[in-house]
């Protein structure tokens, strides 16, 4: 391994001249095993041999390894320092999805590096689980177990328990200004399960759907998976934008809109925005998937109510979930569709799908009707609140000359925008993940094309406030040495 | 109402000549409340005015009366005989799927005759839930409750939890011969699920699916909503038979069975033919997907070998439940496919899928690992062989020369083949319904074309042996009417 070769390559392909040498050749060095170019078990040169060769002084070669070896990408024996077993480079980029064997729709869902940290800081759609009351809820469970006579072990109404139906209906209605009857609410496996019934209830193979561009993953791969034509809408400060040349020239089957909170920017739907958008569709004909997935915590002021009680004919399915005010492994949502869509829907279901969980059912709906679920969402927005406020002040204090926060009025993220367009929030973003700290990039969320919007995605729910100030600076010292190096480049 | 051109009118469109006047002047009433010619509210005309019209004797036209009161069609004052305000038309056609709003795949799923009438003798796919050791099921899940640190509540891996899959991999080895490693099991909500995976993972709009003809109904409905062209190949005595000209003319991507006990004829698919099946699935590049749905009770020797286990390349998905096995309320089933699928699967699903239920699934596989499942198994299969028995037994007193019992050797249910091809199923069936006994009529279930199989499928796992020979007995009852009836018009 030629060492001043490696250097130079790295300095040159990155473009870190700015660095003090010791740093260059500590990141140089884990590159290099990251990539495998210095394979596990690899040993070292000498430290007096390596600063000898690259004309440094020894210090620098000795911090540059001991930095490896504080972070675990190498290990030292006696004889010296060797690359380590598990440094093997970890999978920074998303999986591939191989090809064998699959259809070309599933080969057709698009790689995403939100990946599957689910447990990591920052990680967005994760509630604040250590919250969650879960000896009540066990309680509630083996009381429905209790009361449930053996019959209810058997297949379930396909559309859901009638009670939790009822009570979800009284509790929308109450809370969200959804307009509906128990008929029209169906229980679904969660927004998962819920965005594909719709996609595929209400749509055919080859139809149009616009979502906002950036957009939400897992509503790109359930429409993906059901061969709908995906085309991205701009989002502005407003929210989805879309022209007149859209409504004319791309009609929609379907919009799937997150007006509370766009996922992943964060903006909220403006009032002038969501009647535009009832209207065009009534026009057109198509049916508005409203995915009101963080709605219940709202931060400042009361809660826009939902589009589809704006107005008494508005053509939407709405969609909500029980995973951001429950827990994500309950697996429970809803889908409240249009009345005169209630009873087709209910009969395709009785064809087409299976449903049972009586116990989680029937004690989900005891959640709601006893007002602990109420209670629950007040405290948990107590404690959203707190940690948002504590966030967008940490981020002001640490990042405010770079950044500005956007998104964070309501649910359970928000985005930090970048303001020097030179910054890429990909490179961030990875080189964040490398720190343990997960913020998806806004770019990569396109739906299609380049995304005007450059940021971070910050999950603020369930990191306590504790360590907050702890991640904002580590991520703040990353961002800050992407910034830097950008300006530097920017005088050469 | 003229009564009597009434009577003639329903003379003429039964052929019912052959009965006695007053069982012809009952039904024809009843047919006539039914179908809403004689609306609720109607009074009826006197008893001895209604004879002299008719030119019968008031018995006759009291017995039809009485029969109606005993039914509930109609009840009596001081005034007379009133039509009843609930006799009105029940739904004994499937109900028509509405076309509104839907989209073109959901209205293209097939009405089916297979309706909800789940708490019925006969319907099959049902266990004995009564047998379901129900406290034991709650310690379970309360106790993975109680284990479960709050970071569980959290998105589960989409694959399944590595315990579960671990204990259902164990299990397959063990009892069914399947050969795989945990890796290649995938947890999915249950077969309507497995089977919507299989053919959205492994199949494309428009790509050609086998199954046997007649065929399984939910199946049916997971490939349609999945644009999948099914292909019906007839099901003889040794199971499903494609000839060489399918093979050749319309070579398959997807070959979709249940070799242990079809359904819903109840054949069991022969060595040789899994085997021919196999060697053209590989010819063709075809997955065959094995549902090995009820396999687990064999009442006549040791089960056959799964299709997967039969050759160590077997092109096989294999989908098992515990539906059937446990309770169908439970949704949980698994997928097992090629090593060289596992990956892809486990890729796409990361992107495409959201999993949970952790402590349902940590109960599950406590279930199955402490040897509680083995036993409930047991125990099940004992209770179902005697069923088994005694339906066989009071079939053969009671219908003996008119139809015969066919693929009762394996599951939960048998066929009842109608030996007169001048019966049908369907009309029989109907009858029953009207009796309270569910007997899905085979030829309804066909995938295309007319079905060369006339008979009743009869689920007995569900049905206790005292009330077995009321049940036979009425359904007897019922088929004795239609043959003689058939007799009489042949003779004619």
């Amino acid at each position: 391994m030629d060492y001043a070769l490696l250097l130079s390559c790295f300095n040159e392909e990155h473009g870190h001249n700015a660095w003090p040498r010791q740093r260059l050749l500590h990141e140089c060095l884990r590159a290099a095993i990251r990539d495998g170019k210095l394979a596990a078990g690899t040993r070292l040169v000498a430290t007096r041999a390596l600063a000898s060769e690259l004309g440094v002084a020894r210090n620098t070669v000795l911090y540059a390894y001991e930095q490896l070896a504080s972070e675990g990408f190498v290990t030292t024996d006696r004889r010296g320092t060797i690359v380590a077993a598990a440094a093997a480079k970890t999978e920074r980029q998303p999986a591939p999805i191989p090809q064998a064997g699959l259809s070309q729709r599933a080969r057709n869902l698009r790689r995403t590096t939100i990946s599957a940290s689910i447990g990591l800081p920052f990680v967005p759609g994760v509630p604040d689980l250590a919250s969650f009351p879960i000896a009540l809820w066990r309680r509630l469970l083996d009381r429905a177990w209790r009361s449930m006579p053996s019959a209810k072990l058997n297949y379930g109404d396909p559309s859901g328990e009638a009670v939790l139906r009822e009570a979800v209906a009284d509790y929308l209605r109450a809370s969200r200004g959804v307009v509906c009857e128990a008929a029209q609410v169906f229980i679904t496996d969660g927004s998962q399960s819920s965005l594909d019934l719709c996609a595929r209830a209400c749509a055919d193979s080859g139809d149009t759907i616009w979502m906002g561009n950036p957009g939400y993953g897992g509503a790109m791969a359930a429409f993906r998976a059901a061969g709908l034509r995906i085309e991205g809408i701009p989002v502005d400060e407003d929210g989805i934008a879309p022209s007149t040349a859209d409504w004319l020239e791309r009609p929609p089957k379907l919009i799937y809109t997150t007006p509370s909170h766009q996922y992943p920017t964060g903006t909220v739907l403006s009032l002038q925005r969501r009647m535009a958008l009832i209207d065009g569709a009534r026009a057109c004909g198509a049916l508005i998937i409203e995915d009101d997935y963080d709605s219940e915590f709202r931060h400042d002021g009361p809660p826009l109510s939902a589009m589809q009680g704006l107005r008494p004919d508005a053509p939407v399915l709405y969609a909500g979930t029980f995973s951001k005010t429950m827990f994500p492994g309950l697996r429970m949502g809803y889908l409240v569709v249009p009345p005169e869509l209630a009873q087709p829907l209910s009969v395709m279901l009785a064809q087409a799908a299976s449903r049972g969980r009586p116990a989680e059912q029937l004690a989900l709906a005891e959640f709601l009707r006893s007002g602990q679920f109420a209670l629950h969402l007040r405290r948990m927005r107590r404690i959203y609140r707190q940690r948002r406020d504590t966030l967008v002040q940490l981020l002001e204090k640490h990042l405010g000359n770079i950044a500005e926060v956007h998104g964070a009025s309501t649910g359970m993220h928000l985005s930090l925008r970048l303001r020097d367009p030179a910054l890429s929030d990909v490179a961030i973003s990875e080189r964040a993940r490398d720190e343990g700290i997960i913020v998806n990039a806004l770019s990569v969320q396109t739906v299609q094309g380049e995304s005007p919007w450059q940021g971070l995605m910050l999950g603020y729910a369930q990191v306590p406030p504790a360590q907050m100030e702890g991640l904002v600076k580590r991520l703040a010292a990353v961002v800050h040495l992407f910034a830097y190096t950008a300006r530097r480049q920017n005088e050469r």
